[in-house]
């Protein structure tokens, strides 16, 4: 049975520096009925993820702005509860890009049917989903870790960064990585088999321990944090580095300019490449990455870890942890039972 | 008739900030007596470039760093005045690697015969040699510009800038030159054919500027200047843009760390690219692309300008004029008469 009416989360203004819970807004709307060739889905997993700070402002950027007063949205795993679709079953389960809601419609080209008994659901929007195709891409493509090179993540412990990491372990390469807490370089290196990890918070200069982290200097480094710790790894490159630019978590909210040292001089010394990326400069090599990722897990060279926040009520409590590095591996909300 | 002796040019201290003529000292000494398989050689043009002010810091880089006392050296054409070598005649000229002196020695393998009934000898220490190559290389394979799409190049009445615009109109690209006097945006548009150009000295507000030259945003910023200027034409980055990174000329008398926009959320909003490099790294190459830049030249596709400055007493001024931007095209001392 479909309740009459079911919640939804709006955007109700545009976050000024660190976003706050008054910047959402919770509605209650109606549970609407499929029309021809769509299906109705019940959010089962939805993810919350750095970049949606980004489309909080209204800022020109590579996917458009959320608008104020309009419902958020983002990748969720659904179950379908109503087809109109020869595409779908009811019970079936469906990813796409959704509204923030309870219960939601999409037409059958909107979402992508997965199968739980491939790979755990949830898996589907992290390690096999937008967050290990980025990792795989960004690393692969740009990076190109070889044999024996040091790669450096900064936000190792978050999705895309320990999936770098392990992938580039896989590659051969000694890897470094930089995360916010004991129990995550704990992780980093027992758990997936980084070389060495470092705490910023409690490292002391972080130039200095990255010095000493990479005897060898840095090869690839895996942006993901930008600010301070970018400028320190970015200043211990070796000739021909190459960095992945793939997020810059400690600007997001940042109300002023983001200053920080000018990289013209670095990359001229080091004849080194950045190159920014998100993963849909990657769309038609989707399968490819998914695939292979798919290998890695079932072969036990890839792990991951979720931090599942329960409840609907609580998905901006779960974004808003994102940017404290509340999360270890990908941050997810439940938001309905799977049966 | 050969001269007793002779004049040479060493570092006589590490410049703090922009150099100064005490940082030169002039030293008399003998004339050298070629052993086997080498020649003795006059100086007649001597390259003073930018980057050599990074050689005089005792910093890494991609160069070994100038040593205090000791003589400098960079490219110079010289005239075969003695020889014990096979390969070359008296009266031969020849490019190499040479230091800051009237006569100095060589081994056949240092040098390079250069012929000034193909093209006038100076240019081959700008658009036939190193200037030219890098911004062929620099342009061509890490700005790839194509038909039609927004090429800003910063220092652009320089050496590599110059070279660097009219090798991407060749491409069909709109070119739009960032200089710093009114003679140059002339030259630069009346002369070299660019589409547009800025006094960045009288242009207001740099950003602004730009903005309005490139309405369709930038494809490819070839950056020879970083400072105010670079973060300005990074900020219009178009999705996809590419950033050959040359040089830095704003920075390399600082004395404080290079402090200004940060580039990762420019790289990732706009999956940019931006690589340093320097000529060296596209020595297998050479052939391939001084034998373009000749045919270009050859066509009338291509023209440079040199500012010459006369005599081995002018080099550290014809060298320190380089950071006020003296120079229109191509900084070269004229150190004797050819014939």
């Amino acid at each position: 049975m479909l309740p009459e009416s079911q919640k939804q989360i709006k955007l109700a203004s545009r976050p000024h520096g660190k976003p706050e819970s008054k910047d959402f807004q919770y509605e209650e709307i109606s549970v609407p009925e499929p029309g021809d060739k769509e299906v109705l889905l019940k959010t089962i997993y939805l993810s919350v993820d750095p970049y949606m700070r980004g489309r909080m402002s209204n800022a020109k950027s590579y996917v458009e702005p959320f608008k104020v007063g309009e419902p958020l949205h983002g990748g969720v795993i659904s179950k379908v509860v109503k087809s109109n679709s020869g595409l779908f079953k009811e019970g079936e389960f469906v990813i796409g890009m959704l509204p923030w809601q309870e219960y939601s419609l999409a037409s059958e080209k909107e979402v992508r049917r997965v199968d739980p008994s491939i790979a755990p659901l949830s898996s589907y929007l992290g390690i096999l989903g937008m967050t290990g195709l980025t990792a795989y891409f960004g690393l692969l493509d740009i990076g190109q870790p070889k044999k024996g090179e040091t790669v450096v993540i900064s936000g190792a412990a978050g999705a895309v960064g320990s999936a770098a990491g392990q992938i580039a372990k896989i590659q051969g390469a000694k890897v470094v990585g930089i995360a916010g807490s004991d129990e995550k370089v704990e992780y980093l290196i027992n758990t997936l088999g980084f070389d060495k990890a470092i705490n910023y918070k409690t490292c002391g200069n972080i130039r200095d321990a990255l010095k000493e982290a990479c005897p060898d200097g840095i090869d690839v480094y895996f942006e993901n944090v930008g600010g301070e710790i970018g400028d320190a790894a970015l200043s211990l490159l070796n000739k021909f580095a190459r960095v992945p630019v793939c997020g810059a978590i400690s600007a997001y909210n940042n109300t002023e300019p983001d200053i920080g040292n000018r990289v013209q001089g670095i990359l001229i010394k080091s004849s080194a490449l950045m190159k920014g990326f998100v993963v849909n400069d990657y769309a038609d090599r989707f399968k490819e990455g998914a695939s292979q990722l798919g290998k890695w897990l079932a072969e036990g060279k890839l792990t991951y870890e979720e931090t599942i926040t329960e409840g609907f009520e609580n998905v901006p409590e779960a974004f808003l942890g994102l940017f404290n590095g509340n999360n270890l591996g990908k941050q997810l909300v439940k938001v309905s039972k799977i049966e």
